[in-house]
Formats: C-alpha cells, sequence, structure tokens
C-alpha cells in the first residue's frame, strides 16, 4: 500500500499513525501540495479532489478523505468500538472534526506554518470559531478519558491530528487542561513523541 | 425514536429522508434554532454541540452529527454499499460534503433564507468555494449515475441535502447538467418531491 502524503499535515499523519498502531505495512511516498505535487495529472487520475492523503491500495484502488481512509484501514480493530451506539459517537466526533475544528484550528496553522503568516495577522474570525471548537473538546474531556469512552478510537486520532499542534497556529492549549491531558495520553498510547 | 430538527435544513432533513426511505417510525420534534431552541438547558443535556439534528433513541441515548446518525440508523441496509471499498468512498464523500460543500453551499443558503441577505451581498469567497465544490460534483456525476456506482447511498442522502436547494443560496445549478440529473434520480429514488 501507497500513503500519498506530507509530513507536516495532520490530515496525513492520521493514516501513518493508524498503519503504525496496526502494524500495516505501507510505503510513504511524500507530496510537496505547495509546489502543485497533489494537482498534476498522474496524481490527479488517483484523487480528483487533488488531496493528500491518498491511500493507493496494493491492487491500484485509490481512496481519499484521511477520516474515511482511516475508517477502512482500521476496520475490525480495536480503533472502532464494537457496539454500534459508540462507533456512532466516534462517527459524530470524526463528522465534527471536518466541519467544526479542523477548518478553524487547522487553517491557522496552515496560514502560520505553511504561508509564514504571523500569528498576529491571522483572521480574528478562524482564530474566534478555533477557540469555540477547542472550548468543546475541553468540556467534553473534563469528563472523558477518551472522546468515546475509557480507550482510543478513531475519534482521538482524527481530533489529535491538529489539536496537538494548535500552538503552532497561535492557540494557547494552556487554557485547555483536559485538553492537553487528552493530547498526552493519546499521544502515548499512539506511541508518538509529544508534539510540545 | 425522537428526531429533533428543523424542517428547512438539509443536515435536518437527511435523517428524515433515511427513516422515510427505510420506513422506520419516528417522532419529529420541530426546533427553532433561530429562537435558540437548540441552546435550552434540556436541549444541551441531549447534545452539548447544541446542534440540530439530535435523535433521541427509544432507550433515551442521544445521537448527534448528521452524517453519524444516518451512517447508524442505515447500518444493514443498502443505503450502505455491502463491499467494505464501496462503503469507504461513501464515507470519503460525506466527510468531504462537511468539510468543502456544507460550509459554503448550506452557509449561503443559510444566510439567503435565514438570514433574509440579498444574494448579491453574500461574501464572494463563500460563492467561489460553493461553486468549485458543485464543479466537482459536476466533473464525478458526469461518469456515474449516482456518487458510489449505480445504487443510491448515504453519500448521495448526504450531497443531496443542500444541493438540492443551491438555488435559494444564490447558485445556478442549470451550469451543472449532470448534477441536476442527479438531483432528479435522487429525489426520485427518495420519493421526495422536487426541490424545484
Amino acid at each position: 500500500m501507497n500513503i500519498y502524503g506530507d509530513t507536516n499535515s495532520g490530515n496525513c499523519l492520521k493514516v501513518k499513525w493508524v498503519c503504525d498502531y496496526l502494524a500495516r505495512p505501507y510505503h510513504w511516498i511524500e507530496v510537496d501540495t505547495i509546489k502543485g505535487g497533489s494537482r498534476t495529472p498522474e496524481f490527479l487520475k488517483l484523487n480528483d479532489w487533488g488531496q493528500v492523503p491518498t491511500v493507493e491500495l496494493d491492487d491500484g484502488r485509490a481512496l481519499a478523505q484521511s477520516n474515511a481512509i482511516i475508517r477502512y484501514l482500521a476496520a475490525g480493530s480495536d480503533l472502532i468500538p464494537g457496539d454500534a451506539y459508540r462507533a456512532a459517537q466516534m462517527d459524530a466526533w470524526m463528522f465534527w472534526e471536518q466541519n467544526s475544528h479542523e477548518p478553524y484550528v487547522a487553517v491557522c496553522r496552515f496560514h502560520t506554518v505553511y504561508l509564514g503568516k504571523p500569528v498576529s495577522e491571522l483572521d480574528p474570525n478562524l482564530v474566534k470559531r478555533g477557540y469555540v471548537a477547542l472550548g468543546q473538546l475541553e468540556q467534553h474531556l473534563a469528563g472523558t478519558r477518551f472522546l468515546v469512552g475509557d480507550t482510543i478510537s478513531l475519534a482521538d486520532v482524527s481530533l489529535l491530528a491538529y489539536t496537538r499542534v494548535a500552538h503552532e497556529g497561535g492557540f494557547d492549549l494552556d487554557r485547555h487542561p483536559a485538553v492537553r491531558r487528552w493530547v498526552g495520553e493519546a499521544e502515548k498510547t499512539l506511541g508518538l513523541q509529544p508534539a510540545r
């Protein structure tokens, strides 16, 4: 299996972490999206959205969208709750991540890390909505070890990706002690080096 | 089962359509979100995101996030492909909907329908990105009957919700003949009255 990804992108790292955690072999192919690496004719044949991560299975079929990819790769593993209701709670967090967290927390970091914009020049509306998302995570994580109960799931993988590096986009995680506690536990469980 | 929803909201209608299609009984409870109906203390006990749709199962447990809800309710039905790869393609469209379609196509319509803003005063960046999403749908649907092959799936339910009413947010669907063809087929398959 080939993973086309950018090692600075949280969305791409989700796929790497799941493969590493499940000991699934893969070949990582680094793509420089800023230089148009995901918009070449060859790449668009794999994924006509022109986005990383994209996974190319051993039979040549491709899959797109980070959360859909990890849901596919982790099927049958302990990263997806066996109980249907808990799996639906996991899905809810993953859809929320794409709609209400990534567009603010990840996009602020994109502006600082990829485009070199100073934190002081970030769009205040993006920053405000990023803090709303972090506040909602804080409220939930104050009462639970992981997002869906006591064991790690793809919901944690998905939300960890950009939350652990939120400070790179100017967010102050020290205001969110439960989120910081959870970041540390999720990193440790996945075998990652702490991001800060 | 109770569905807390707003009949003007595509996200809420997804849940209604799936229940109607699968002949699953439910009780619809209309919530006026503009008047704060999803922010009352009682409502926040069901869903601390304070959003509709929210589903309350017969045992009292609640579920949030439209796409997670329909994925739960449709488990084992023909709305989810039995093949894991095709189910992952369905998921990819559903995550894309929340990240790259709904924030533009639905949000423009929210400004016109809910807030009464004239189309001419919509944020040009939202309009532009909405057309990018509609263009990507057009490109894909020019080569396939439904989003994942020849049969309807939750991907179609999810993307239909705001695409069929995109004109209410100022989008010209006449530029997208494959999308219009698909809207008609999906509406017919789901037993809906045409939106226009």
